[in-house]
């Protein structure tokens, strides 16, 4: 057994879940077998504990690192921060910085706050919404973190939050008192959202992803504005993941369509925590009617760190890289399964592409690819989210694998191997969904 | 205008409310005279963005820096994170061990979970303690954080969290549907406690601060652990600001009364953003029947950081370092007032010090205070968060500073002065409490 195995049962230990995030658990790639703890990571390797190196063609740290880990241009403006102190009693002249950047990038909005943790940034766009308006209730399309408001979709609904998040989900430890604050909506239908403002007069906001693993027809984008802005519906676009991952700032820019408020997490600091909700005035101003404070919200290192980021994407022009790479990947994969007679649906973003294998054995399949890829010195499943490290020559590689294992997988088609048979550990976990 | 307020007036443009912590405002120290923001700090010395130089003998980044400023082992270790990445695809191994080291200094506690900041901390508790004796409502006594469990405390309630937080706040945007879920007791009331313990059945958890501006009656502590242990109720110490103050690891330890649960923040990582949930596995475990998980809680920095803050500290004892400082600091305020003919209150833990004149001008007397210990190089209003950077030499010239400005201070009290005169700039926002 490896290290990282053996830390990971002591982290089960003490840790309820064993990890902090649901999407790193072991058991959602490889249950007994996955390396799970790194020593180091660059560009797009990653050591683990035994010092074994592999190339990341997978979730990149969930997407959080789109320069690639340990980028020298932000590590070096963080170690800058560290050697000037991350904290004091004045505050971090960066956040300022910080604001007016996003806002230029931007120019419906006017104003920011930054938190942490993207279920902050939703939370905190939440509430200000909530004092806006005067109004409690939500609707919702997507993915928008852990907090009550949002897990409370589950309360009384039997699984509101099947088609956006995990299926059967319990929202154990949800006030009841919340039973139907937060009404969910399937993607592309309008239609359900106007019954939804029909029926919840005291509907404040409207919070969604811009696009989900497909994005908007004709219109639904602009028809969701024009039903916010007729109802006094504040429109807030969850941007945490999409952000900058085909525009320089939010997907919303390529759809022409604005908000009233965003946020933005994971990549804005590549790797660094730092999230920000930015807003319109009118909107952004009621958060001083209300409390939203904390202190690490003031620490300095995801302010500079974003500034950096934001810097170094532009220069390069990573989303358009990043995009094109995902296009590659995402031809290719259709391609590769053509020529071995394998049915997969690609989907997501380019620059956030998977696939699934259109089979009762996907999952076993998935764990099957993890687990070759892994003897390939490749941390690859069914999800890339593409960064400017993934060279060439690196997709390359990761393709010449690949053929091989679904070489293998279509004889487990076609009933000649038993998948099974093949897998050295348990079937991976099914979970978090960004589908519908 | 200094460049720090010329910053200040831009961040009210873009951020509502100019900074991301109300304690951090400068309107709660200087109004329109504050340097605001910093460039570097070093021990218990912050340069502002002038380039002058100031003593902090004030708030010490609101208690985030026990180890002083830009602490050298700290740093060191955190350095080496940047260079082996802070994030990957594989969980960072310091995790465990934190949650380990944590456990090992409380050993009533069985497992952690670790979050970004101290409001996150607060909900990650309730919602556990919600999820593991399916009840709702939450008793509470004392600062909790900015969640909407939280401030709903305010809801229908006129100013439950008057004496807890901020008078006269308004539970804006936070959902009509948690009035009455949580309820405020007094310190050291424990009949209020058995009250509301009597007329809610489903009170699940009760949430408190160990010591308040005074510490516990005797066998007040103990009485609130037997009743919730008689009733299925969960007991949680908020230890975010007063853990490592006084003993290494919760306050608790010092009173010898055992929570179910408590959580850490602040002092943990020295000034680097890290929040910890410490509990008894039979709760902890009810995390896993619902869904709590966040992208940035993997990051590595935080984990690191607190090892080492850990490490150090436990080398140099420094909760009883800090202890011994702010005894003196207390003894020389009330000395010194004494020899003015001043009355002050001094109040606090002793490594969180802080005094109050019995004046109605005691606002102008502290924001003339911070006037001229501004002119004189110092950082320092009526507050001390005690780090170990504030050495005997340091302190003697505060005092000696300080006596020059309670001189002129018992004159406005004699009516020789009119303290209105001596300001050079509006009166501080009085603002967060940490009385009853």
């Amino acid at each position: 057994m490896g290290k990282g195995q053996e830390l990971y049962k002591r982290a089960k230990k003490v840790i309820p879940g064993g990890t902090m995030l649901l999407s790193k658990r072991p058991e959602m790639f490889l249950p007994e077998k996955w390396p799970s703890y790194y020593e180091k990571a660059q560009d797009c390797h990653i050591w683990d504990l035994d010092g074994k190196k592999y190339t990341d063609v997978c979730i990149m740290g969930i997407g959080t690192n789109i320069l690639g880990y340990a980028n020298e241009e932000v590590d070096n403006a963080v170690r800058e921060v560290i050697n000037k102190s991350n904290m004091s009693t004045f505050n971090a002249p960066e956040e300022v910085y910080l604001a007016e950047r996003l806002i230029e990038l931007h120019p419906w909005a006017d104003m920011a706050r930054f938190a942490r943790s993207g279920g902050e940034a939703n939370a905190i766009a939440i509430r200000i919404a909530r004092a806006a308006t005067g109004k409690d209730k939500v609707a919702i399309c997507g993915y928008h973190g852990w907090h009550d408001w949002y897990i409370s979709t589950n309360i009384g609904t039997g699984d509101g939050l099947g088609n956006h998040l995990l299926p059967g989900l319990e929202p154990a430890g949800v006030p009841k008192g919340l039973e139907g604050t937060t009404i969910p909506f399937a993607y592309n239908d309008i239609e359900a959202l106007e019954n939804i403002i029909n029926e919840n007069k005291d509907l404040g906001a409207v919070k969604m992803e811009v696009s989900r693993n497909f994005g908007p027809n004709n219109g639904f984008l602009e028809r969701v504005r024009q039903l916010c802005t007729n109802n006094g519906i504040v429109l807030i676009f969850d941007e945490c993941t999409s952000g900058f991952r085909q525009t320089f700032g939010g997907l919303h820019k390529m759809y022409d369509v604005q908000p009233d408020m965003c946020m933005f997490g994971k990549a804005l600091g590549n790797g660094y925590a730092v999230t920000g909700v930015l807003g319109r005035q009118d909107v952004m101003q009621a958060a001083q009617k209300t409390f939203i404070s904390s202190t690490f919200w003031t620490e300095r290192i995801g302010s500079v760190a974003a500034l950096k980021t934001l810097e170094v994407m532009e220069r390069t022009k990573s989303w358009d890289t990043i995009t094109e790479t995902g296009r590659q990947i995402g031809e290719n994969w259709e391609r590769m399964a053509k020529t071995h007679d394998l049915e997969i649906q690609v989907s997501g973003l380019p620059a956030l592409i998977s696939f699934n294998f259109k089979s009762d054995n996907h999952l076993a399949y998935k764990t099957f690819i993890t687990q070759e890829m892994l003897k390939n010195g490749f941390i690859g499943a069914t999800s890339v989210y593409v960064s400017t490290a993934h060279t060439k020559k690196i997709l390359t590689d990761y393709f010449d694998t690949l053929d091989g294992i679904f070489k293998t997988i279509a004889k487990c088609e076609n009933q000649e191997l038993n998948i099974m048979d093949l897998l050295e550990s348990p079937i991976c976990h099914g979970g978090f969904k960004r589908l519908n």
